[in-house]
């Protein structure tokens, strides 16, 4: 009975946290723009107040209670969860988690002005600050190796800086020498399937008729638009998405939308009763990014895929009735060296990440000021994409990560990529006809194989234990480079 | 110096009630459906401690040490205001308070239910423990004369109910006396101008226009549809007008809009230094209605009006170019008992309001039980309107107020439709040239006279002072009486 005290204390704490996930939600959709310094202080007092609520000593006393009782199998990894956290947070001192908050909502201000106007100098002073306090919060909790080992904790429990830079290691190789093969086999068609002028409501019509089509419940969830496409877990029964429609351009929006419902099928899939509780979430973001790039790459991008949605492109934009199936799986499918992470291909993404890691972990390891950072950006783009931005903005501005202090997110895509891939050839072996189940448009079979084996565990596992209940083998990068040499090189 | 704390406590708090008002309007506005329960729990949850970190012995210390220093005038006010409602509210038990809250939430879905089904027997368990838990709160707090006083004083500070008594009186005298023959005065067209069917986005659109050309700022402010209309003061820089567009009828969405404008400008009026503070809302429920009903009626259902507002709704809605203005402004001022409050007319409206309070204050002291209140609805509605509603969701359930506890509610309305045409004939002394200017579109010195003489005062003044103030009288029911003399009998 004892750990019923501390779970409906942590369900208290998660209602602060469902008002703020909706504040920060209409700040990025509906909120008039004379809103935002207020809203950014409500944000902040009502985070603020739900981490004093955590770090609380009630909360110290609650977790001793639970643990003086005998505890269920599911108890005992929500006590063992909100210790690890509580053991975090409680060393980080409350007035530096609050000058924290603040500084990261003025440093993401500041950030998006320097963007604008092309102009680091403006956001490096804030990001100097950020870092600042991020490397002394890092000092507050304590760490052994690798100061940013603290980071990569936050987002993907378990996992060490040592071995994230084998994983690279690996994979940079590879990538490195298949890139220029297949962006020669991948060339793109004259004229762009998904380039020409294209009403912003019907593709917010035609979003909507995939979102169905795919098993988005609309009554626990709602499609809008923001300049950057997200999706918000605000509380139970309601998880929405976001994406961001173009004139000129069809693609962009259409495969934010659908990374997007990976997030949120993932979220609306976990068990109710762990609402509220750190099992009411995923595994890790790298779990939650493998559910989005799965559904944006594995299947949004095959060519089982644009069999069944050719028809439904062109019922809603007549004028694609030219194209051909093998078109626009093309066209979805070009890999080439880009400077933008976001419009990035699924080959050369990973070598996105791989720089932005290497930065950061020099930048929070002191190898590497702020000051020498846009210089640094370019030479590591030379020398992974072999391109060098022109402008700050389409370089080392272009993510908006490093202004929130999301240090140690990067890796989250990359690791996404890799367990998508392994996940895909789990399923593939339980599924059977899975391109005919595709090309049909019935999604059903997919979505509860990920039900099953990963949605429904919510926290239960980590990441890595995880992937080898799911995929039933050790996690490690032979899968995604089969699913790069099965796709681009025919092998 | 010693207020300034007591100050920035006061705005702390405005901070959970603004993140409670955003939930609250994004559950009528935006929420998926299923998502109702738990956003319920956790606007309590905020409310709740917004009410705690209010009632706590921190803010009587705070109110101490303000009134031991030296108060400029407005501090002095903020210090009445804040310990007003601090012993009224620290007498309430916070379990009550608590309790209450959740019976509301409860009741109000048992409403719309019994609504929907036009079942009163379902709402009528509810209602008993809401008047019942109402009544605890009213023993609590403590009154003089009449439970009903303490209900009145939270919407209308001030006013004892022996006075609204005295008040009902004389105008329903005077109504009584007027409204057959104002009846016949303005029969209805033929063939309706408001009616017909008209595209909800055209009215969309257009309502966005007027509210420009009224002079609502989007920089803080949106237009939104809910399925009542209202306006939601959600923080600084964010105030939100919602209407509701119905397919087959121009004027009721309109009239709402217009309604709400009114909220809306005097909130976004108010000055920004008193917001988060006592002083930063409206002088009273009635004055706030005073402006809604204002632009609602007397700008809105005025002749010079509708020769300004005719082109605008000809040019959306070109099958309206065969009435003439004199058409628009007679069909909107038909004046003709009817069953519904919110769609009666600007005459008899107040009669639907004095049955309301009769009844309210009735259950209140214990003259009247639920169970007997759809026959006693009936009755009155015979006696004020001489119409019986043929079933109960055109009758008792028509309304939201009792379910969500708003006993008191009600009679602000009337003050509201009073306290308006005092204003009117103030403001038409001090504006030259008033019917042109409407007839222009030029709305500048009306909302100008507005700011300056009630919505830069925010709730420095109580309603009755505000009004002797703004309009150089004391407030009664003559101005009313002479308005409805001059637009409806030619006197």
């Amino acid at each position: 009975m004892s750990v019923k005290l501390l779970k409906e204390h942590l369900k208290r704490i998660s209602k602060f946290q469902s008002a703020s996930n909706l504040l920060h939600w209409d700040m990025l959709t509906n909120m008039p723009v004379a809103a935002g310094s207020w809203r950014a202080e409500v944000i902040g007092e009502i985070s603020a107040h739900a981490f004093e609520l955590f770090i609380s000593d009630y909360t110290a006393e609650l977790i001793d209670k639970a643990e003086s009782g005998d505890l269920a199998s599911q108890d005992k990894r929500v006590v063992e969860l909100v210790k690890k956290d509580y053991s975090r947070l409680k060393k980080i001192p409350y007035e530096l988690y609050k000058t924290f908050q603040i500084e990261t909502s003025r440093s993401q201000k500041a950030w998006e002005e320097a963007k604008t106007k092309d102009n680091f100098d403006i956001f490096e002073p804030y990001l100097e600050r950020v870092i600042k306090l991020l490397k002394e919060i890092i000092e507050s909790i304590g760490y052994e190796d690798n100061r940013y080992d603290v980071l990569l904790d936050r987002y993907e429990p378990g996992l060490k800086t040592s071995e994230l830079v084998n994983i690279i290691k690996e994979l940079k190789t590879f990538l490195v020498a298949v890139v220029p093969e297949i962006e020669e086999k991948t060339l793109p068609l004259k004229r762009g399937v998904f380039e020409g002028c294209f009403s912003v409501y019907k593709q917010y019509k035609m979003a909507e008729e995939f979102l169905k089509l795919l098993g988005y419940d609309f009554n626990r969830g709602r499609l809008d638009t923001s300049e950057h496409p997200f999706t918000a877990f605000i509380g139970l029964g309601d998880v929405r998405i976001t994406s961001n429609f173009k004139l000129d351009n069809l693609s962009h929006g259409f495969f934010a939308l659908i990374h997007e419902f990976g997030h949120a099928l993932y979220d609306l899939n976990i068990p109710q009763e762990f609402y509220g509780l750190p099992l009411g979430e995923g595994a890790s973001m790298g779990i939650h990014e493998s559910q989005s790039r799965f559904w944006e790459n594995i299947i949004g991008r095959s060519f089982s895929f644009w069999e069944f949605a050719r028809p439904i492109f062109v019922r809603h934009f007549p004028q694609l009735d030219s194209f051909t199936e093998e078109e626009f799986y093309n066209d979805a499918n070009v890999v080439k060296r880009s400077l933008i992470r976001v419009y990035s291909d699924e080959v050369t993404y990973n070598l996105h990440i791989m720089l932005r890691f290497e930065i950061e972990e020099a930048l929070i390891n002191d190898r590497l000021s702020v000051k020498e950072l846009p210089g640094v950006w370019n030479a590591k783009m030379k020398e992974y994409l072999n391109l060098v931005p022109i402008n700050n903005r389409d370089g080392v501005l272009q993510d908006v990560h490093w202004s929130s202090g999301a240090f140690g997110y990067f890796p989250s895509y990359m690791l996404g990529n890799l367990y998508s891939a392994q996940i895909y050839y789990a399923m593939r072996s339980d599924v059977s006809e899975f391109d005919e189940l595709v090309s049909k448009g019935d999604f059903t079979p997919i979505v509860n194989w990920l039900k099953e084996k990963i949605h429904k565990k919510g926290k239960l596992y980590d990441p890595k234990e995880l992937i080898r209940i799911a995929t039933g083998k050790e996690f490690d990068t032979s899968c995604f480079v089969r699913y790069i040499k099965e796709k681009y090189l025919g092998v």
